[in-house]
């Protein structure tokens, strides 16, 4: 069977997606929707199909599935017309910054019994995902610590902070869902310290820079995760799970796999820099997923709930901070 | 410009060689030759391109370049055929296993000013390309010895070594190539060794399982390759370079860079195991840089001299194990 | 000059320090007191010198400096004794389990003037050093996060368990001083989570195994600290540290630096797996440097401060934990 | 039982040797023979000994061994006068740079009876131990290949070069050793390739400074070689054993063992850069074998005959390179 797509949103992760739909078996891109016409037309070129508006793409017979690609402050509402609309969704995370919209979207969706997908793209890394089945085949026994890093080469531009809900929600959010996914069970308490340590504007801007969150589940699990939004070194993203048996861990992605020996010592060339180059293969198997649960019509692997709950995590650890307190998560969830 | 291709050849490389086609803008894949139908039905569908005969492809005003896939001892007719039709042309190595007809097949090349490009998937490896580029770079200065591992996971069927050439033709010949692009200068003595070490039936057969070679270029520059057709840790690939100013080495690829910890010690999963796995990149690098010198009008980075002198390599490799000596390749040349 | 040493306590640790002592140059270990006459002549024989009381070295005129290895719970006794005799004295790690035990012996020494090294031997460890070395070179510029991670092949006795103040003051300690040396900044507040996950009769004994620690400074430094009383794969001991112009970070270290390549993929060898195999090195170089400042007639490199600090830390930890919140290290100073 | 040594020669290789024996149990160092008397008494000094003359510890009743490390054209004249005299000797390889002298001396010490062994550190390794161990133990199964890469910081003064035998007599040797050591069978037939790469005058000399050598067995085993005089980025000493059930290998060795990740990439430093650093260990594990050996009248590790065979492979590659062709080491052995 193929499954006809469409996505919403021709910017950077949206050609993305056009072309892992395209390359991908057992699925077709129908149409794009953009209000660029440039970049509208750029993509249904190299990809061959139609463009159409968002209007027109909810009302078409042609199209089974959508790719929202749209700005994060659009998403609940195309989630809940597409819902509606009887497509099948998946959705950038995050659903929305406030939990309550995302709680009441989620809700729509639950009503219509659409399928959604959220993505949270670290889980397809090939590497994690290694780490993750080494887990389940029971490598390292029982999961007891979590150890992830998490740094970025470079802060966002101001503007984005100020439109990003703020570190936690923007940054930490996916180490939160990489927490949930490795420690096998839910998080029951969040405590989190935050610095503004690599430019004072941040700060200004209500933001921080430098966090360390600790996350305890019932049984005493815990995982640290460490973040910066500046790393001279590029683009640090690394996991580490301690069980009775044994450890896992996943290595950075550096732009080539050679050394260089000279006087001054061996050097090794820096990491891969950019999310969408460091997470390539990520992205087209998360897409890979996602096809293949339409296409057997069983529950996608990330949900509309993993969206929500990694949201709650953040807002314990804002909570946390500003009240220099360990928060448990069910302050937030209610 | 779109140069438009037919492929020669449906089996494994063949279908590697249109996927890389087709997901290669400015060019198309027009059609496909195999004599098995189901082999050319796959792709054709895959693809979406005609089936055609080759004698077909030969006629067709509507193909300019093929990549001939067929069985070794076609290559030569084949590449004079296309050559002749005034269409440009690549070709997996080898030319012919037989240097005096790769020579008569370059003549006739060189006669209708042809574009050829014989196919030395490694030097489109990504971390090889990143050693090169540092040495052309300068960053080891003037290039002084060059080491190269090349370990295969398992011999071939003994029906394929009967008809490979032997060790020297069928495997150290991609060493050989890499040997030439590393030293930057022509080799001009050969000195080899070889036995059968992982299976008597190997001899039997007439050939050898292991084998150590040292290259000597005027200047004095040497390589060395060690060569097996059995690593039970999986397909073994590294260079080495040693300059003035310092040494360059690409390191093996694992199935994952991920790590265990455990009462044995630390473990990282095998390399990837298959050719055509772990060269992936590499040989869709290698279209694209095919598909690059056509578009451009340019010479292709691997030509068929290419593949006669690391021939000529093979050939002063054997003489070497059968005389115990140094042989020069100008002997072989003549 | 030569510094005439007595060594108090001829266990494991006073073996290792006695033959420091005698293969020190500027240094001559004249006695050793010991309750057990096996280990004191033991000790004699090896290195060539008196057996003496306790008593009678605080009366020797022929003794300028002692090494304490006695049970913890004579330091700090001791420490006071010997400051009074007049004698440089070298204490192991805890003066005292108790902070105003602790204060009131340092108050001592300060009124005597005498010269205490409490020693931290991490802070001796060639890969540590060269890590710190390099942060005062201005190798990344100004340092933002610490990270450490410290975990013991397996738990101690339960006996142990019993005295040893609990993992804060007995192993999370020694990773409180590696922060505040690699900070370079005194911590502010302190929140940590402690659970009992290796083994149950750890939490009976009011013990936890595996916690986690986060360290802030006044200007939003952050160090993050995990530990476990089991790691299967050994005693893992790393730091890492990111400043605003790179990081730096030094890995654990194996019983040999060799590598097995086979079907299953690579190994290298387990961890040096007994903190005394692991440190060896540091222990030798704590000696040394303790010896080149009583001879230069310096302050040591490590104090009795850093030792009353270390177990502030531990304190305000427990106090995270029991209280659920961030404590302020000027809580416990007061 | 303790062995009562003297140390031959007080330069930098008999101080390791003396402070070797002084740490050892069961050995204890009685006298110290130097011609120039400064460095004669720096080791009297040092390490409590008598200043002898090489007679007077020939005929000294209270020596049961001596350690040489007196000039190379000494050696084997020391050795037949010791061997005489019934001592025990260790002799620093080679015994001489004649083939037929060092015959004519080891058929003076089998006649004598005496125990000699001709020290070749690197087999004391600790981490090329590890190696060895491990093939033993069946880890790789059969081995088939061996990679010897071995080069040097920097040619050593011209004078040297002109009085050491040339590179394969100076430097190879140590490999040809440990080829044999890890191939485990003799060699039956050397192929050389040398060059002169680093510096003109090092050819004007009649050396080389850049070699390639393959070593092969009776049974198809082979060891390859490569060396050079110059490697800018240290002391370059890797070995790599193929077997038919996996692979070895043992890397270099760094200043430390940290790294440094900054805008440029990730940076180790540089490795020990000069022989008795980076064979610390080894030199003082084959002074404890030789005192291990001595004290149970048993058949010390490394012998003269190690000595031997290792200068003939020496004398067969130079041949190789002089004839430009395979040489069995039959032809120099006779």
């Amino acid at each position: 069977m193929t499954t006809r797509f469409a996505v919403l949103g021709a910017g950077r992760i949206g050609q993305v997606h056009a072309r892992a739909v395209t390359s991908t078996p057992g699925a077709r891109l129908v149409a794009v929707a953009e209000p660029h016409a440039a970049a509208a037309e750029a993509v249904a070129t190299a990809y061959n199909c139609d463009i159409r508006t968002i209007d027109e793409i909810e009302a078409s017979s042609d199209i089974d599935a959508v790719i929202i690609c749209t700005p994060t402050d659009t998403h609940a509402d195309l989630i809940e017309r597409f819902a509606r609309a009887g497509k099948a969704i998946f959705c950038e995370k995050p659903v929305d910054l406030s939990l309550s919209r995302v709680r009441a979207c989620l809700d729509v969706v639950g009503e219509t019994g659409a399928t959604l997908m959220v993505g949270f793209n670290r889980r397809f890394d090939p590497d994690f995902m290694a780490v993750k089945a080494a887990i389940d085949a029971g490598r390292i026994g029982k999961v007891e610590m979590v150890t992830i890093t998490s740094r970025d080469p470079g802060a966002p531009p101001y503007d984005y902070i100020t439109r990003s809900g703020g570190i936690f929600r923007d940054m930490t959010i996916h180490d939160f869902d990489m927490a949930r996914w490795l420690l096998g069970e839910e998080v029951e308490t969040v405590m989190a310290a935050a610095s503004v340590l690599t430019d004072p504007k941040i700060g200004e801007l209500g933001d921080y820079d430098s966090v360390n969150v600790i996350l305890r589940t019932a049984s005493g699990r815990q995982a640290i995760i460490t973040n910066s939004r500046r790393a001279s070194y590029g683009y640090d993203q690394r996991i580490e799970v301690l069980g009775d048996k044994g450890a896992l861990s996943a290595a950075n992605t550096h732009e080539a796999n050679i050394q260089f020996a000279g006087e001054g010592g061996f050097t090794q060339p820096p990491l891969l820099n950019f999310f969408m180059t460091r997470y390539t293969a990520a992205y087209a198997n998360e897409i890979a997923a996602f096809i293949a649960a339409v296409n057997a019509g069983a529950t996608p692997p990330t949900s509309g709930e993993d969206g929500l709950l990694a949201l709650a995590l953040a807002e314990a650890a804002l909570k946390s901070v500003a009240e220099d307190r360990a928060v448990r998560v069910a302050e937030i969830l209610g």
